[in-house]
């Protein structure tokens, strides 16, 4: 309808705000996209999907927020059968599949097919179990899940309750849950869609002699778990949704109970563990090591997710802080004009740090997802040597990286005021989302003392001489660590800051943690337990370290244009030095940093941020975030803010078709409705 | 449907182990409960209103996390309504009508009308209007929203577009919306419930002679925004709800304009700026710093709720630790039991500083309520004195007491693991609310400048000389450090703590900082923008010092038992070093503790922990949150963490009754409808 605020205008134009913005800075925006995302072709492959996914109706994120959980579920699970369809009509391969849903930016049920269920189903399969199902797997005719969590049991898979016992004469698996926390828990697909699960189970084969059982530990089993027909969990079986979340409104995260549910003799995926079918011996072989070469990988995906994802949450703060003005700077002459936010220190200290870990999270997703990718084939060809440091490399990182994303969400969403709250500010979806991963696929409190172990370990051997000729770079470190005393780096020269100082404190540090935890844990034997803060705080400094070292290491190669490559290296110098300023009193009592460069930190922040600040809205366009996913008013490439701000609540807002009845003293809710009491219906 | 899980208990029993918990802890827990929550006779107060909420099943809030937005407004409004009825049915007053608010957990319209709106009526109007309008506004016959912020403005009023125009022959105000930025927005119950509203906007005199206005900057107009009958916008205005946002989703934050929109010459609030109706003569009255005395009363109500949002987080974060057992200890016997999560020092560090934040909150909220009392008092005789001392340690706590509630709730739920992101984790509602909080009433970052601006002022007046005889405590502490050098206070005797020279570390930093400031701006002339960070963590130093400050007072004069008063001072001692080590720069660059108390920091908090740990459920017993209020499976007092969460999965999650047809070919979304393409309706 027609009205009057159809004519008008915002005070100021955020179009050409935006404009100016990009006309000051002389970025390279399309090299530098270039330069950030051609790992798999992935600007060629987004836009590719986002022009088919933008204009279909049913991918429209328009009212997303105003539906019922329920609703986000059918919603999901109609664009997951879609995406599918649209997959073989256009040929996609598994990373356009992968980009599409991406771009849609839910967790529906589909996401585990390729994911953990595909995967398990690989590695744990025996080559006939594995010519069986992962044809009906590609194909999505079996659907799965993944059903290793439990109500009472999560990390631990040592701790699963669910048994899987051998019944010698029927020559079958009886799945069974002996208490309610064994139910199976969290699995996403399993709650309303999955026909089939990789169940995780203890596997207890009846003793010769006498009674009991020998346990033999956690095993995956293969299993039918609803009905062809008529989609009903089997008999024996207990299945439903586990109810709403935080986010993940349309993925069907389940539970499942077993009462001595039988399946075959043949449900054993048997790759690395053999059961024979008629005496009950119990064989294992292999090595299934090639289970963590998988998890690492995941976690490379994970850093490299965590950067994108952050870079999103950046995208949309800069640009609505450049455009948005408030308050005259104090200093100036009344008539002055509002100043724009992201002017403010205050508001830069909270966003330009975001911005530049994004970019160190890239370089190290890069660094490492290569490494992996290479240490991958030697474990595939039998050489383990580089599993351990690839475990906790890859530990460390994907609980900081996760950390950084998750909270740096929350900044950006409170730096950009009131409207940051506002559903159109595209970050409620995310914010939730993301939340989950600083739990999921290893706590990021719990897998520190992955890494923290592994450099004890290091840390004894080369104390002891019994590192060997390692190539290991942490050995190289702790044995030059070893031999120097306290350096106490100085980082700037005048206003000249010196990236291989900063590098070599951050390695120092590293090293020096690593001693003291070693002297703690190796020679004064103190309890692991009580060591654990301590640890974590080691896992972080080395895993900074990982990422300043990757960062630099980038800047070195890189052939990026002279003013881009310039900003880049601001970039890098701001991250480094806000880590450290975050963390002061771990680069000084280690002998890291000098006093003096420490007390010069502050001001060589400001004047970096300074001179990031006129790049900014150039260094977030090349991100390449599309509108599409960023789904915000506020993030817009053109700047509209004000425009569709209003536009969303004046022309799109559901609840404004109704109007209430607000006196207090009529149990009517919708004017002229008479539906007093009808409301209880929908609690 | 009965079935075979109806007969399962979960492998450990939270009920036993909460019950033990709370067997070995001597601290009192009613006795601790009055000492927290006497003022107003809270604990009566919630009994009686809790008892009459949770047996009425329009306050239910079972299903609340599966609505849709605009039902979960409808089920808000019909609440509003309700609890309307219920005050009178049970003549409560205005104390217990919040208490029910507080309980029913949610923003909705009718929030405005006892605080901003009614405030505002009060404050601004002449006795005549008072006598015209606050019977109606306190029987709920105008209902009413305030609004003063708009689409482009937010926290700066002098910004505000909207333009209130004089029309001396008609004798009306001509209410305009210049632009799209003076839209009024975010503005709660505008949306779809207010009939009224107090519009600020800005006060426009046309000049005697020539063209043009005279501008007298903003002011408050009472007026009627919809028609009684029909409620609809009345002609000239356009309004509606903004849509959805992080939480309040049954508030309607609401939008409005105005096309030269008349009201009358009496709709101008005019205790302090008269117009006279047949001149225009524009007159100022009297002093209108009663409105910061408001301002500050509603800053003490913040803390004082943020320490029971604080508690209720880490209630829930408590309770459900303590039962949840995870991994064995790594240094014990294989065959030991797994350690309850709360045992580890990693959750420790997490929760137990929050447990002891609360405290700190409480302890400072009750301080400050009754300073503001008595400051309030004055001012109401017209002595200002207090005022600005008033506002600035009210900007400051409220910005560090909401910033610690907001990070709180996050910081407990990733404790939790997985559960945490459970929606019966009872945090995704007061987590997505609470949100707000660090943003509006002032921006944490921002009006973190009003401390600082107040304490360079102070010190400038203690350097030269002109501070007078001041009663101003930190006119006193500044003295004492102008004639001190660095005392680099000794925290720690061996084992034993000195919580005096805790104290003095930090006034000391409090007043160095301080003094740095005054040195950066008045001395060195620095400019005010390139202060702003470090003006922010002065304004930090300076309201953890008085958060401290209060806390130790609380311990000197308490009469709690010995045992709970015990354990109370080791609350506050981990509050005060866990604050030092989280900062510790701070407090070794400005001399305010030894290098040697420094190092000795993370065991003496370790130390603390193991001995508050032991008495962690009763400490948040003593917070007597109801589980109404909780609504949390993993924080429920009687330690049915496993089956309540089943429960709420297995027979009240509505997504459970339908059976989805799951294969991608087809079209159709729940099995045997052929809803194909139905789904497009939704969005």
């Amino acid at each position: 309808m027609p009205d009057f605020t159809d004519s008008l205008k915002p005070q100021y134009d955020g179009q050409a705000i935006l404009e100016a913005e990009r006309n000051r800075s002389p970025i390279q925006v399309h090299e530098l996209s270039k330069h950030l995302l051609s790992r798999n072709n992935f600007l060629e492959r987004q836009s590719k999907i986002v022009s088919i996914l933008q204009n279909d109706p049913l991918f429209s994120k328009r009212n997303q927020l105003n539906m019922s959980r329920p609703d986000r579920f059918h919603v999901g699970l109609a664009r997951n059968k879609k995406l599918r369809r649209l997959a073989k009509q256009y040929a996609w391969d598994l990373e356009d599949y992968k980009m599409a849903e991406y771009l849609t930016d839910e967790m529906s049920p589909y996401h585990l097919q390729h994911g953990m269920f595909a995967t398990s189903v690989f590695q744990q399969s025996s080559d006939e179990q594995r010519a069986e199902w992962l044809p009906a797997v590609r194909d999505f005719k079996v659907l799965g899940c993944y059903a290793q969590t439990e109500l009472g049991h999560g990390s631990n898979v040592r701790g699963v309750e669910a048994t899987a016992t051998y019944d010698l004469k029927a020559q079958q698996w009886v799945l069974h849950s002996p208490t309610l926390t064994a139910s199976k828990w969290w699995n996403g697909a399993l709650g309303r869609v999955a026909t089939h699960a990789v169940v995780i189970a203890q596997l207890q084969i009846p003793k010769k002699e006498g009674t009991g059982y020998d346990s033999h530990g956690p095993h995956q089993f293969l299993c039918r778990i609803r009905d062809e027909k008529t989609h009903q969990p089997l008999d024996g079986i207990v299945i439903g949704d586990i109810g709403p979340k935080y986010g993940y409104a349309s993925m069907d995260n389940g539970y499942m109970l077993f009462d001595n549910f039988r399946i075959p003799h043949s449900a054993l995926l048997c790759r690395y563990s053999k059961v024979d079918p008629k005496t009950g011996a119990f064989q294992r072989q292999g090595h299934p090591a090639i289970v963590y070469g998988t998890l690492t990988a995941t976690r490379g995906a994970i850093i490299l997710n965590a950067r994108l994802v952050l870079a999103r949450a950046v995208t949309i703060a800069i640009r609505y802080t450049s455009i948005r003005r408030q308050f005259q700077d104090r200093d100036a002459e009344t008539s002055s004009q509002e100043v724009a936010v992201l002017d403010y220190p205050t508001v830069q200290i909270r966003l330009l740090p975001l911005l530049a870990t994004s970019l160190a999270l890239h370089y190290t997703g890069e660094a490492v997802s290569d490494h992996f990718k290479k240490s991958a084939a030697k474990i595939e060809n039998g050489d383990f040597s580089a599993l351990a440091e690839m475990h906790a490399l890859s530990s460390g990182l994907k609980s900081l990286c996760t950390q950084y994303a998750a909270d740096g969400i929350e900044t950006c969403r409170r730096s950009m005021g009131g409207h940051g709250f506002h559903g159109a500010s595209g970050l409620v979806g995310i914010n939730s989302d993301y939340l989950s991963k600083p739990t999921v696929e290893g706590d990021n409190w719990m897998i520190t003392q992955q890494v923290a172990s592994y450099l004890i370990k290091k840390m004894d051997e080369v104390v002891t001489n019994t590192a060997g000729k390692s190539k290991d770079t942490v050995v190289g470190q702790f044995q030059s660590f070893l031999t120097a005393k306290k350096p106490f780096y100085t980082l700037f020269q005048g206003s000249e800051i010196n990236a291989k100082e900063i590098l070599n404190a951050f390695e120092w540090r590293s090293a020096y943690l690593s001693h003291e935890a070693y002297q703690a844990r190796i020679v004064q034997k103190k309890s692991w337990t009580s060591l654990l803060i301590q640890l974590h705080k080691l896992s972080r400094a080395y895993s900074e370290m990982v990422l300043v070292t990757n960062f630099f290491n980038a800047i070195q190669s890189s052939n990026l244009s002279i003013e881009t490559a310039k900003v880049i290296e601001q970039c890098f110098y701001l991250y480094a030095l806000y880590t450290i300023d975050n963390d002061p009193r771990s680069f000084s009592t280690t002998g890291a940093v000098a006093d003096a460069s420490m007390d010069a930190l502050p001001d060589h922040i400001l004047d970096i941020m300074s001179q990031i600040r006129p790049h900014a809205v150039k260094l977030v366009d090349a991100w390449a975030i599309p509108d599409y996913l960023l789904n915000s008013a506020l993030g817009r490439y053109d700047g509209k803010v004000y425009e569709d701000l209003f536009h969303r609540a004046h022309h799109e807002n559901p609840l404004n078709k109704t109007t209430f009845n607000p006196h207090w003293e009529d149990e009517e809710i919708v004017l002229g409705s008479g539906d007093g009491g009808k409301i209880l219906s929908k609690l």
